[in-house]
């Protein structure tokens, strides 16, 4: 019988919460999974919140997020670098092993050229990444995305750069979101576990039709998105860890929360 | 010099002109090539249609648009044959060498099925194609269309059906709006130029921010496409026809559409 000890939820998904209300909320539903973004430790000690979700009976899956590392500006790129290397302190203090990468991208350079700056930025934070004892995640984005957000677009490409960077902190985090339609996506999610690079999983759904680009992620099971196949590819490809709800909408956001806490839990339950 | 021999105008592009207008106007402003909506067929004599676009020394570049073969009703599969025999019927009349093909997609299904479904369809259509000397080309959809609209979301993959059905009638077009953001572009088109199956090229450009998943198309130049880029490898594939402009864009169908056919002009001579 399936249970909750490996859902995790990203604040995200639960936005009109604040940090503590989340923590209190998921953990008497069960959930043992959190996954905090960086927006929600604003004006907190990120210590104590770190204590207060694990006194909560509760593990912290990622921070969410580091990356953006691609752009035009030099003065830019170095404001990344600093952003980045904060955001492990972030992870460091609040006791996240991982922190999840959005990589960046800008329109105003060819993909190639983004790509090289996101491995350059990569490489540059990784060895303090290792000092403070944060993993990083490469996530391939939707390439909806490609313009602005990022210039890795499938799994082969964050495996192929995961690889070429060859480092035991790198590896990738697998959205369901960004990477359904790919003809690819089980195979390299096995190459993925064989090297030993799959630190994470996202659910949520793609709605039919889908009304917004960025906010109208369906909630597991309402959309088109095979999730139950993908599901066995990760764990054929040897991953164990949680499953993160990351949803963001503007149609779930409106409603109460508790009653999206609680059908979240089911669609976590019947269709993951 | 660049000049308009080798430029083509979707009727959708300029959607609030009817045909009539449409070859009148792209005529007086020197555009050689039209590729036709079926929707601007209604209610009319299709072979007189392909006359009176000859008569203005224009040439009719394709007619769009065939496919739709995916679907969890084997009603709606046997209507999309008719339809696309139909349309064939259609390309005849009009003396449209091509049939762009929409291959479709249902979500209540998955990929692999839709994608045997849109196979079994072009092979139960090509017979009558030759018979009525209408080639078909499959056109890769942007995955963010992958849901419901078609299965074939990339060049490898549109390459990969191409070759397997292998017919001298069936081949592949590029619009750069869906294809730009992958990593395996360039060698994609390049494959399917030494194949023989590179019958199309479409462009437009993407919008950053896009507003619309549908409807915010931008006029080249305008956006982060590397159309130049893309333009040097369809070359070096071989590809000696038209560019043909494809721009759904709610805006520019508010505008005057004698400055927007010019603003056209204008971009293609100076952005692709």
């Amino acid at each position: 019988m399936k249970n909750l000890d490996k859902l995790c939820i990203h604040t995200i998904t639960t936005k009109p919460w604040q940090l503590e209300k989340a923590v209190e909320k998921y953990a008497a539903a069960g959930v043992k999974g959190i996954s905090v973004w960086r927006d929600t430790l604003e004006n907190r000690n990120i210590v104590q919140a770190g204590e207060m979700i694990r006194n909560h009976g509760m593990e912290v899956v990622s921070l969410v997020r580091g990356g953006f590392f691609a752009s035009t500006s030099l003065e830019k790129r170095r404001a990344a670098i600093d952003d980045n290397l904060k955001a492990i302190d972030e992870a460091a203090a609040l006791g996240s092993p991982l922190i999840v990468l959005v990589c960046g991208a800008d329109p105003g350079q060819s993909m190639s050229i983004s790509r090289q700056q996101i491995q350059e930025g990569i490489e540059e934070i990784l060895p303090y990444a290792g000092e403070c004892n944060v993993k990083l995640a490469i996530e391939p984005l939707h390439p909806m995305y490609a313009a602005d957000r990022s210039a890795i677009n499938t799994m082969s490409q964050a495996n192929d750069l995961a690889e070429q960077i060859d480092s035991p902190l790198l590896g990738v985090a697998v959205d369901v979101y960004h990477l359904w339609w790919d003809p690819e996506l089980q195979q390299e999610i096995i190459r993925c576990g064989m090297n030993k690079h799959l630190f994470a999983y996202h659910v949520c759904d793609w709605n039919v039709p889908t009304t917004d680009m960025l906010f109208d992620r369906g909630l597991m099971g309402e959309g088109c998105i095979p999730l139950k196949d993908i599901r066995s590819w990760i764990k054929e490809a040897g991953f164990t860890g949680y499953t993160e709800v990351e949803i963001f909408s503007h149609k779930f956001w409106a409603e109460d929360q508790d009653q999206f806490l609680n059908k979240i839990i089911q669609s976590y339950l019947h269709h993951t």
